[in-house]
């Protein structure tokens, strides 16, 4: 007999046990929370037409590449979404009259056939909350609250560092970098976290900006003092209508930050850049404060106001504002964190019948009406095996359910973490 | 500029609005359901190797023309699933030592390239509850109860219809269907409620079945004693090993769902086959009563004790019993069924500054922190269309925040239904 191929494709994986129950509640709390904030569900396709996800409004040449295409029998070409703010941006484009400003997130599978390492995969989930019809800073905020919200109830202490697209392109042109080599600049000092100063100035050098220019910019970079707002809205920096601009969007925003309280995990990085295109504005990446367990960013985003429009092709401008969390970057984390023993328990009453299945399946379904959760042992394990995985697996109550107690009308709730059993009446 | 084609791909759909709030509460619904029941939450990937999807204990060949499949950057031949159970089967194989009974949920996008009708897509959510572990009929007791609740809680009236598939070969071979043609017999037998018993019978003649075995079939077919499983035990019908297996096995079934008193929505249905050939007892197939809201069913299942051994290639028996509930055909009823007007509101408490967005933010912030979903208003609506807003989407509360309000650390709280208001205190 043939074996056949029953291992996962590279770059996919299976969720069972802790890290499903992990997975379940991540999803689970970002749903809630969006909920709270007003947010809409939403649900977008996985399949769509290649010419929709290679738009020049969309991810970029990088992710192209990455792109899974196929053809359905229809002879249509396809590709699976490598993220879901097209496929937003799309339901815009077709629902016109959609009601502004309109909240939604969505919680879905995207796929790259990119590189894979710790917390990414090729097929992976990403939970999007975007805003669009908002022009100020109030929706950046209300996302960065959001964020702030979803890893509080997770239990993971996070710092979000922040910039704005204008600033940092503005001080870029100041500098005398050439309108069409910004991005380029930017992709670099994005990098300088990781990388460091030496490596971004070399990369510069290389990309073929001006020795002066790199000169300018690595005064930069080594000065302390940019890490502050105050520095750029200060003489020394020189200004014009982009850095205006940017300087006048941040303080709007930490004007909401300090209202909101969350300024402690709000941090200012000039320097910050998003590798995307598509931002206008305001742009942040939310980090685990504790490096150690995970240094790579938990969540991202930022302003695109043209990436709609474009996508229409109307020119007409949809300011909008995304955040999007990677669920599973997120879940590789708490997995680290959370031990086995430290899982809540998945059933608050575990029924274990001699004989009796029939009638234990009875009693867990008034169970269940009471609103617990019940699991019934159809294994024929014994009591003590039965009772052995109680412990384990720390369920709280367990009822073992004989002839007797059927006979007598009554069972006994035992208390696994007391060790006291209390006798209840029930006709079965 | 040139316009891209920003439609939807033929056979996927976008879920806004309502569609998408009934979506994420019959997901929901099932996903606490299931929890109730003591399953595990379980994530397994839709890219899979061509060959898994195309195993002989898979779908079988109509579902294989209808496979999406393409190919990665590592020249690897993959597939998107069209099913669950295949990619549950596959874990249960990598997953040898897992402790059993092992019950498990899965909600999951699955993609066939087939025909288009309503409540059936190209993309489209299942939901699968599968048992491994269990001989008995508890496991179809408990897969036919946890339906049951499910579409109680969506308020969905329904019939479970069940029957055996040995109960049903065992007939058959009896009545001198040879073996090898059991499997095309049952699949028109399938039919008879769609297409009737003499388009039935026609379909046996061209298949080649004998006069003499097809005379026998429609006298059956138009017994009506024989839709109850008294019939089958009496003297009336010949008995072989298969028939006497079957009929025992219903009886079990039958005094579980005595005992947990869901007889009057379940039916059994001496006809009932099931498509897939994987299917090796209980089988089941969940309908609304109400047949004129939609004819088609909405959840169906049953034992497949093969596959598993089968796809390891072990010949190791895996007993287990599987429910899959067809979440786009579930909510296509609900959608026709609930009015938007019956919909409950997405928020609890509307927010409408009137220049104080941020201490709005501020206050919509503790509120959700006392579980309440609350959006703060951020269009600039004028109070009279934003009441308007709230009137028409049912919402209960709405706050109007002018700077008096800040300024005397208080608002407040309008009850929609009421038309009162309470002051709270606040310190903004």
């Amino acid at each position: 007999m043939k074996k056949i191929k029953y291992q996962n494709v590279k770059g996919t994986q299976d969720n069972i046990g802790k890290s499903a129950v992990i997975r379940r509640n991540v999803k689970r709390t970002i749903e809630e929370t969006c909920e709270d904030y007003g947010c809409q569900p939403f649900e977008t396709p996985i399949l769509n037409y290649t010419e929709l996800m290679a738009s020049k409004y969309a991810g970029g040449a990088e992710i192209l590449e990455e792109m899974y295409t196929l053809t359905d029998r229809g002879e249509r070409d396809l590709a699976l979404r490598y993220d879901l703010t097209i496929p937003f941006s799309k339901v815009i484009a077709m629902n016109p009259t959609i009601r502004m400003p309109f909240k939604r997130y969505e919680i879905g599978k995207v796929f790259r056939d990119g590189p894979i390492k710790t917390g990414r995969n090729r097929e992976f989930i990403q939970a999007d909350v975007d805003i669009t019809g908002i022009k100020t800073q109030a929706a950046e905020a209300e996302l960065m609250m959001l964020a702030a919200d979803v890893f509080e109830k997770l239990k993971l202490d996070i710092m979000i560092q922040y910039n704005n697209r204008k600033l940092l392109g503005g001080v870029l042109e100041g500098f005398g970098v050439p309108e069409d080599m910004v991005a380029t600049v930017v992709l670099s000092l994005d990098k300088v976290k990781k990388i460091g100063i030496v490596n971004v100035v070399k990369e510069l050098m290389e990309k073929g900006v001006s020795t002066e220019t790199v000169s300018l910019i690595e005064k930069l970079l080594i000065n302390p003092d940019a890490m502050s707002l105050a520095y750029f809205q200060s003489e020394k920096v020189l200004k014009n209508e982009q850095t205006n601009e940017g300087i006048a969007e941040l303080e709007e925003l930490q004007e909401y930050l300090a209202t909101l309280g969350i300024n402690d995990q709000c941090e200012f990085n000039p320097f910050l850049a998003r590798g995307l295109e598509i931002y206008t504005g305001t742009i942040y990446e939310v980090f685990l404060k504790d490096s150690s367990i995970l240094s790579s960013s938990i969540g991202s985003g930022g302003r695109y106001d043209n990436a709609i429009g474009g996508l229409i092709g109307s020119g007409q401008r949809f300011p909008t504002v995304g955040i999007s969390f990677g669920v599973d970057v997120v879940c590789t984390a708490l997995d680290k964190m959370i031990s086995s023993e430290d899982m809540k328990a998945l059933v608050d009453v575990y029924i274990i019948p001699l004989g009796t299945e029939k009638e234990a399946m009875k009693l867990a379904q008034k169970l269940r009406k009471d609103d617990l959760k019940v699991e019934v042992e159809f294994g024929r394990k014994k009591v003590g095996k039965a009772m052995d995985r109680a412990n384990k697996e720390g369920i709280r109550y367990v009822v073992v359910l004989g002839e007797d107690e059927v006979k007598m009308n009554k069972y006994i709730m035992k208390d696994m973490h007391t060790g006291n059993g209390v006798e209840v009446q029930y006709s079965f």
